[in-house]
């Protein structure tokens, strides 16, 4: 490896071939463009790969030809970790108030991202493709291991329907009648802190749209036992900061009471 | 008032004048054009005014020859409260995401925002009065009693030896060698949870620059009693993401065990 590989191995791509020992991945024509034009990276320099299964590995570029560089796979420096953050169900607000969230929600954690649209939904039409390589890129920059899913838009009574009812769904509402519960006391009685042990359910937070969910989808959400209305504070917070608080206050309460296990299932870092 | 005196007084503007009943108040060309072109509203209309001291008051537009129409104050309709929130020191970063530092820290209640130029640090430049535009338009927005102030740009050495030791620092610094304090027992720790009296101390976050601070800068920060090194959790967070955080992390903190109190000392609420 040439003396600047450390530097160089900061370019983290991720890929959906196999990773191992010797193998050659096909780079996409957005990443080589990144890779020579915007990173300024040539022929044996390194990147990084991960796929969200066969951990991350040092790899370098190789030209094959007159198509984009292909990456040729050298070794193993982190092993692959189990990323089983909440799931963000939003409703899309403009659109870049919705990249926004994506991009935010990938950083904190998120492990599924599920577009709703409500009654009071305006930008109705959400391109899952797009907000999949934002989150794609989100997860190259931040470290983490996996991308997570992006959903193609349901209504909220679909998403109702299909709710599993072992995940417990936190519902960011400003303005009900009732102090709701506070949010950091909510993600506590979920995980039954203090705990080192798994949680009791996972989680997931409803984010409405910026004129809130309509009583009708508040008595909807009132019939699932799973629901619960949490409240993020006094002030009232636009959709995508509603998102990242509530996902930003899961990151803090996994940090401070089970140091990350929970978060982080490791099989054992390598570096 | 007119039948939709309701709806039209969501328009809320922060103006410098006094306020109080048959007061006459003029208005910026910036917020005439937003209320005349953006929002289409003329003489007669209502609108919400608050300046940060004397609460917020519901006023009706008047034309006054050809210039900016007047705002003619009729009734406070909520008491000032005061809005004590932590201060934010922070690295600029892009422009895009200075901006987003800006308007989510106003969201999320900082009382302060003091831009802070470390060794790290690539954008040097900023525009406090820019910044301030931004800051004015979110508290106008998210319902905020004040505009946090923002402060010209210090060098992380004068801002050190500026600050008042008895205001708590959170620095959110990743990738230190010990573990970190996780940012919720950080704050639990400030306030002398479970607390409902004032809290022992003030704080604030310090969000440093992409490439982190230098092992100089955190020695120097080290210097300081009231500095901490605070953690948010496993992943890597752009600087605009850990600001947001961080301060989300304080408003659910606040929420969560003194209800609100602290944040939102009311000298009593009319509606």
């Amino acid at each position: 490896m040439s003396r600047d590989s450390q530097a160089q191995s900061r370019v983290r791509l991720f890929v959906s071939a196999a990773l191992g020992p010797g193998q050659t991945v096909a780079l996409t024509d957005g990443q080589a463009h990144y890779l020579l034009r915007v990173m300024r990276l040539g022929p044996g320099r390194s990147v990084r790969l991960f796929n969200g299964r066969d951990g991350e590995w040092l790899a370098h570029l190789k030209q094959a030809g007159r198509g984009p560089p292909l990456a040729v796979v050298e070794r193993l420096i982190r092993s692959q970790e189990v990323e089983d953050g909440p799931w963000l169900a939003f409703a899309p607000v403009k659109k870049q108030a919705t990249d926004f969230i994506v991009e935010k929600a990938t950083e904190l954690g998120a492990s599924k991202l599920w577009p709703v649209v409500t009654e009071r939904t305006v930008a109705r039409r959400v391109n899952a493709d797009r907000l999949l390589a934002i989150a794609t890129e989100a997860a190259e920059q931040c470290g983490r291991m996996s991308v997570p899913e992006v959903l193609a838009p349901s209504t909220l009574p679909a998403l109702a329907a299909a709710w599993p009812q072992r995940r417990a769904m936190l519902v960011a509402h400003p303005g009900t009648g009732a102090a709701p519960l506070p949010i950091l006391d909510a993600i506590a009685n979920l995980y039954h802190l203090p705990a080192t042990a798994e949680p009791a359910k996972p989680a997931a937070f409803l984010i409405g749209p910026e004129g809130g969910l309509t009583p009708a989808e508040l008595d909807l959400l009132a019939g699932l036992p799973c629901a619960k209305i949490v409240g993020l504070g006094g002030l009232t917070l636009r959709a995508e900061t509603a998102a990242a608080a509530a996902l930003s206050c899961w990151q803090a309460m996994v940090e401070a009471r089970i140091g990350g296990a929970m978060a982080r299932r490791s099989t054992g870092k390598l570096e």
